[in-house]
């Protein structure tokens, strides 16, 4: 089977939020609102997303390192090193990063969010709606 | 700024559903146990993986399409075309699939779990620890 792995992103994060640093470990540790801009290739694939939707954002955490398998969470040394799958340190061998946000407003192919701690620039990969039956269970 | 994003595997899913038109639309529809098997390379980050922990697995949806913007949700003609990122299709820009398992058994680098509705031979990309603060909010 040839697998065809190559991401393509549909868009990007635009943030107040310029490196790591500044970026709280969780969306819902004090994010500032953001926009998620589509591209014009696949804007035609948000034109059911309205101000209210709960979204779960995939983004490329384009500054982590892939070659990290065990972590100290939260990136605090008195935690104990862990395996990262067992941790959401962006840190990992596909540093995909994994984001639920509201869209709080949209301007054709932009739209605003709240609770995306992903900094300026970070490309985005798919959004999903959330589905409280499978998400929350 | 060159980005590096083709994926690696990091395993895949041993499942009794070996096509598509078998398997659940989603995790909570019927979904039969099955098994993520790490590959030998990342093994070590699953080493704190263990019986009970909530997972959130992220797939490479090998047999979707990636030219879809708009769909049918469900695969239904009878529901609207709807842009993909308000459904939850496999047929998207970049078909990953996002998956709320739970862990019954840990076999080594094996992992059994239920809830996972992607077939036999889906590459698994990430795994993560489902955070109520954040993913359920």
């Amino acid at each position: 089977m040839d697998l065809d792995l190559e991401l393509r992103p549909i868009g990007y994060v635009e943030s107040a939020l310029l490196d790591r640093d500044q970026a709280p470990k969780q969306g819902d540790e004090g994010a500032p609102p953001a926009w998620i801009v589509l591209s014009p290739e696949t804007a035609d694939g948000g034109s059911d997303l309205k101000p209210g939707d709960d979204l779960l954002v995939l983004t490329w955490l384009h500054q982590a390192r892939r070659d990290e398998l065990q972590v100290h969470p939260r990136g605090d040394l008195a935690n104990p090193l862990t395996g990262v799958f067992s941790t959401r340190s962006p840190d990992r061998p596909n540093p995909i990063g994994l984001h639920r946000v509201r869209v709080q407003a949209v301007d054709r192919f932009r739209f605003e969010v709240t609770g995306l701690e992903a900094i300026d620039g970070t490309p985005v990969l798919d959004l999903k709606p959330v589905l409280g039956a499978v998400d929350e269970r």
